[in-house]
């Protein structure tokens, strides 16, 4: 079985949050909205159906974890959560905290051009935030 | 509690195809990508994870079976799946199946313009064949 080790794009554009049991949780560079992305520590996958079935229940809780944290830690009106891994073939799940009032709404945030970088400070300690509410 | 009914868009916009423990699976009328949306029906739902606990793991179950089928069905490239729900807010999640050289590749489906309607009859036959299939 081969290792897991993370894409090269997917480790380029996020930052490391937390690892939860599956998953490694990451923080994608785009200061428009907050944005987790979700990748399960298994190798070789492409499609949720592809997690073996005894641990497809953990990734779930974890999704949901991750929507449940990132709602109320951003105060969201809307969560978008989404596996589609077209231009990225490793599994990954986004979990994005969409407003009424974001550069993107209605959309879905692929729609809406290019990324903005969030500055290093904020990063750091969005990132930090992140690790203490996903950790408690 | 109250009861759970459709959301007029979903209904227009989509075709019953069958349901499942918790949820109904439509036919999203899109030709351009054979696209399932699957809506649990339980009233008051916006996102995933409001979906009571001891109900979770159906939805997922479901998910991930009509993601399998639909794949296997149409030789896809790729699963695209997604709980958005910022123009529709009752709870839908997509299972899309794309292909490396469909209309909108590499991009979300929501990206690529409008739908293209079915034939009637293309129509009819698809959602019988995938409710074979999601029924077997």
């Amino acid at each position: 079985m081969n290792e897991f080790e993370l894409n090269s794009r997917l480790l380029e554009e996020s930052t490391f949050v937390t690892k939860l049991t599956l998953s490694q949780v990451r923080l994608n560079h785009d200061s428009r909205f907050p944005w987790l992305i979700l990748i399960p520590e298994i190798a070789g996958l492409k499609e949720l159906h592809e997690i073996p079935e005894e641990q497809q229940t953990i990734v779930h809780k974890e999704m949901i974890f991750c929507s449940t944290v990132l709602q109320k830690f951003t105060s969201a009106d809307k969560m978008n959560v989404a596996a589609l891994g077209n231009l990225v073939p490793q599994l990954h799940i986004h979990v994005i905290a969409r407003k009424h009032n974001d550069s993107a709404w209605p959309q879905p945030v692929w729609s809406a051009g290019d990324a903005k970088p969030y500055e290093k400070e904020s990063l750091v300690k969005l990132a930090d935030d992140l690790r203490n509410r996903l950790s408690s």
